[in-house]
């Protein structure tokens, strides 16, 4: 079989990314060296940074101060405790000792958000969810988020799957969170988006939301063991844009790094990537610039 | 669109069980009042007893027993010790116990499977199901295991497929065991499989077995919660045979229940299945008797 067109990206501008990737995984789907059995042809990518805009807060944490916030105003008594009291603060140090998952922080962050949703259906969530979709804009962009997604990316999903590829997104994130936007915004099935989610119980014919994290958060050696427990073996492909992305992109027999250095179209930062762009050059993962690599970043 | 013809139930006799599924699938797939959002087009079914034989015990837990015989034979003190001693004597009291899920039973097993198989990696643990697969053979068909897959079920697979439902399998049995043989036995990807399971570490690039079972067993309610983790929505349709597939069954939109009622060509029993037969008939499930809705069982 003759390898399939790459009409998929055209986003992309030629370099050296775009041939590694187009290298890779259509090699990955000729028979040859780089053959890789359709069953084992799993691509697997991290969410905020990767697929869509992560500053100046990723989405979900907007969307979970947002919850949190209206929580405490419907009941003052939360207004005086952490998290309720920093976020409604806008604590820098609160944020910062979040994103940098410092244990207190997210342990109070947990518990706030399991007081939230504890017991709630998942329609009850998915609708709440979907509000926000509808009804919040990036302030940065004036856009609503499912429309900050990177061109690129869904070229990229389109592209792989054209190679029979199956793609899987998986985040730290919430997995029922970005379940939602996953058949409208990336059009790949909600069983193959995979990400830090809660327990639920089922009951009386209904489904509920409990208190626990199941199996833990899919960041770091997470990511992973997440991608195992879903997919059964580990990624053919990933991409990634963070520390929290090292192990998964190690993972991989194909790893690619985006790398936020487009001040103008999007935002240029580094801070919490540091180490994966260390072991990209080290371990020779493709860096993928958003600056010069996308034609079109949306 | 038209529905698509229903040439793949050939094993099924033309009666009431094949003319319900036809009407459901056929009718999801057409736009009217059964009509299914593609999205939603779930399938979901049983392992043991659903989709191969389970008499006189199910494969998986044949399998078990004799790892943990040579675990005892190569390791003496073992030996003296339950579930070890009760399986070297071949104890039914034992048995029974795990087929009736006694908690002291079930975790005397549990902890000789993780002392059995912690640290392991994946490829370790399918190296040993594989062989077991080509070696071992059912004593009452003389045929390896993947042969004793019901053919009528893997047609029901097919047809399903041709209407864009998307076929699940979700067990009580081991996640990791049936993903051996969900290739190449069931034609559905390994991230179709959702089962009971343990733990997985990752740390220096490779996945490693833990010892804890990872959001409980699949068995009962814990059925419909693994296919929500794992979907992201309940089943549309949901096939099974026994009383710990009720709440998966209820939970779908259309259910089948098979009967073993054909001691002739399979075995004819109704142990664990009595509670399973009575909410069928209450709720309106579709009842699959081997006897007289399957012209060939294999």
């Amino acid at each position: 079989m003759l390898p399939r067109v790459a009409d998929h990206l055209e986003s992309w501008r030629d370099g050296d990314a775009r041939r590694s990737i187009e290298g890779f995984v259509q090699g990955a789907a000729t028979q040859g060296d780089g053959f890789i059995e359709p069953a084992d042809r799993i691509a697997v990518f991290d969410n905020d940074g990767t697929l869509w805009v992560e500053q100046p807060l990723p989405v979900q944490l907007d969307f979970i101060f947002r919850a949190l916030t209206q929580a405490a105003q419907a009941e003052s008594s939360l207004a005086e405790k952490d998290p309720y009291k920093a976020i409604l603060a806008q604590d820098p140090d609160f944020f910062a000792a979040v994103s940098q998952q410092q244990p207190d922080a997210i342990r109070a962050l947990e518990e706030a958000l399991a007081r939230t949703w504890l017991g709630k259906t998942p329609e009850e969530f998915e609708e709440q969810v979907a509000a926000y979709f509808r009804e919040v804009k990036s302030e940065h962009f004036g856009k609503p988020y499912p429309e900050l997604v990177y061109k690129p990316m869904l070229e990229l999903f389109e592209f792989l799957a054209a190679n029979d590829f199956r793609v899987f997104v998986c985040s730290g994130g919430g997995r029922d969170f970005m379940r939602v936007i996953a058949e409208p915004a990336w059009n790949i099935p909600r069983e193959h988006v995979i990400g830090s989610a809660p327990t639920y119980s089922y009951e009386d014919g209904v489904i509920k939301r409990g208190d626990q994290v199941l199996g833990g958060l899919a960041l770091g050696s997470g990511k992973p063991e997440h991608i195992f427990a879903a997919a059964g073996r580990l990624p053919a492909f990933a991409g990634g844009n963070a520390d929290v992305d090292i192990e998964m992109l190690e993972s991989a027999a194909f790893a690619m790094l985006v790398v936020h250095d487009d001040a103008d179209r999007e935002f240029a930062y580094t801070k919490a990537a540091e180490k994966s762009v260390a072991a990209a050059k080290d371990q020779g993962w493709t860096l993928v610039s958003v600056k010069d690599d996308w034609k079109t970043v949306f």
